[in-house]
């Protein structure tokens, strides 16, 4: 099934490979085995880690749909492949953000782990070269990556994503911290959720040992990046 | 007049000092000859500087109160010196843009001096020891640095003030670039202006020959900083 599907190769990212199908509103999405952080300067790899991102996002997608969140996801083809509707995705990268972590922390001298009174919404302009700078609605708006409507639509996406998903991983005995989305436009101007939802883009905290199940274990160094990965995939699939 | 109403010192900034006043609601702001640039990574200073810093305040407010924006300025005492209300600081620095320009420009990767589909307006968390850090109003909310009521007024005020003095400016051969402002709220809960509009906080091109005048000549070395800041000083009191 795949490889008829499997057309030319749009794009290669650090974590997948993005390929033309035979019908144009769609793409395939490989997830790679690669890790990468602070912006590439920190590279790695595991056998097994685009499967399990895959199957990560694969679940997840089907319920965030469930409540009414319109995303890319059409199917999982396999362990490391899945289809999507090709959008153009708006270069803002939307973080939601439940628990300072992380450089928000850091750079509002704030300890990990500080509870935020409400869910805080950041956008950064996606641009590798420029290392996905913060920036905010207004410069959004203003340089006409999206439309004021485009980014209040956005915003209340992301806040609904943070409304599925937070209770949905408290159930499951994980803490979460904050997660980056990615949005795009399909050509009737639909914003739908695109790109993935896994340890390589959230902060997962277990709700009872605080132990970190997500990429800060690859980014720190802190051991048993797998075994984190894997054991996240096993709490989504938990009924 | 001066001596009599100035009680303790309350706060020495990098370039002014704030005293009380036989008044509790009140405060007499000193402003200082000391220019400093880069989070005081650069120090310098020239006689005259607090008198015309001072005097364009003292001739901006009384206008901006003229067009219905509240501002905590009471009076100008002295050379130096101005009476104002006593507020409680929102610990949050407001920016302006019009124009990209600074630590905008280069970090979005755009030319100084591209004009800005629409205002843009940005927030920082005031902190020297965390470098002013940028935010947004989600971060001020959740922090309670404000409240979400405060920060929909901070940013109609910032508009407002922008709506005032681009045109304020243009008129008088100069174009604003961006700005700085910082707002306080009084014992009743009302938010004012605050602090000061004068070229140490605001970028300022000349219409003609674009050349800057305001405290980027000091932050670069581009000398003919007394000269720009008087020629500010003429322009503020042209009829
Ligand atoms: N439905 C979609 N249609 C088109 N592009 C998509 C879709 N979903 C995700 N993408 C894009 O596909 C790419 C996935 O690759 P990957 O996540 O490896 O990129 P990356 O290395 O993170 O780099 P970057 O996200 O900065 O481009 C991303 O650029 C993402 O924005
Ligand atoms: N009406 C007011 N009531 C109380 N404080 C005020 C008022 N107006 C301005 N201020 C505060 O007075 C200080 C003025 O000093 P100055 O501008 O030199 O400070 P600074 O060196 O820029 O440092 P910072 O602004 O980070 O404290 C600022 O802290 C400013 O926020
Ligand atoms: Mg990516
Ligand atoms: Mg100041």
């Amino acid at each position: 099934m795949t490889d008829t599907t499997r057309g030319e190769l749009r794009y290669e990212g650090k974590a997948k490979r993005v390929y033309a199908t035979p019908n144009p509103t769609e793409y395939l999405v490989e997830y790679k085995d690669e890790a990468t952080a602070f912006n590439a300067q920190k590279r790695g790899s595991w056998v097994g880690k685009g499967a399990t991102n895959n199957a990560i996002t694969a679940a997840l997608y089907p319920k965030l749909e469930g409540v009414g969140i319109p995303t890319h996801f059409i199917a999982k083809l396999s362990d490391t492949e899945q289809l999507v509707k090709a959008v153009t995705i708006v270069p803002v990268e939307v973080i939601v953000r439940n628990v300072a972590a992380g450089s928000f922390a850091k750079k509002l001298g704030l300890e990990e782990g500080t509870p935020l009174a409400r869910p805080v919404v950041e956008y950064c302009y996606k641009s590798d070269a420029l290392g996905d700078p913060l920036i905010n609605t207004d410069t959004a708006v203003a340089l006409e990556w999206a439309t004021e409507g485009d980014m209040a639509r956005i915003r209340e996406l992301a806040l609904q994503v943070n409304g599925f998903l937070t209770p949905f991983f408290g159930q499951r005995g994980i803490r979460l911290i904050d997660f980056k989305l990615e949005f795009g436009k399909l050509p009737s101007g639909q914003l739908v959720l695109a790109d993935e939802i896994s340890p390589d883009t959230c902060r997962f905290w277990d709700a009872e040992t605080g132990e970190k199940m997500d990429k800060d274990r690859f980014r720190h160094d802190l051991g048993g990046v797998e075994e984190a990965y894997g054991e996240m995939l096993r709490r989504v699939e938990q009924a």
